[in-house]
């Protein structure tokens, strides 16, 4: 299992009821690809979100998201996790 | 206390003791600007770092990472954190 930090662009003014609604979804399809989002962040007003997960590839990854409705192409591998 | 996401670039072929090195760098200094760092993220095939912090505002972050060498303006402040 590798771990993965993605990046949404242009989420300007979303609420935190969407977000969530937004990653119940990718929450409830997640499994088909062998994928675990584990949390996600939201800056409203720079209509940033992170979301970080764990899953085979960054192509699994992105199909979650992809089938869930919000796609993007901005997906980083984490090898390096400090905490 | 605020919550941000920070984003650095261009960090391409950094190793995990690197990373460490300038975590550390921050943590030395965080408190004089009231910021703490709880994690940070990299993947070295893309060049990128996220870190993750609280502290008062973007400014403050800010202003460890410039102190501690790695200065960046691409700093979210995080008002929704999904667990």
């Amino acid at each position: 299992m590798a771990m993965f930090m993605d990046v949404h662009s242009g989420f300007f003014g979303v609420s935190e009821e969407q977000l969530r609604e937004a990653h119940e979804r990718d929450l409830a399809i997640e499994g088909e690809e062998g994928v675990h989002f584990e949390r996600a962040w939201l800056d409203p007003e720079q209509g940033k979100v992170f979301c970080l997960s764990s899953g085979p590839s960054r192509e699994h990854v992105a199909r979650v998201h992809e089938k869930a409705g919000h796609p993007t192409t901005e997906i980083y591998e984490v090898l390096v996790d400090i905490t």
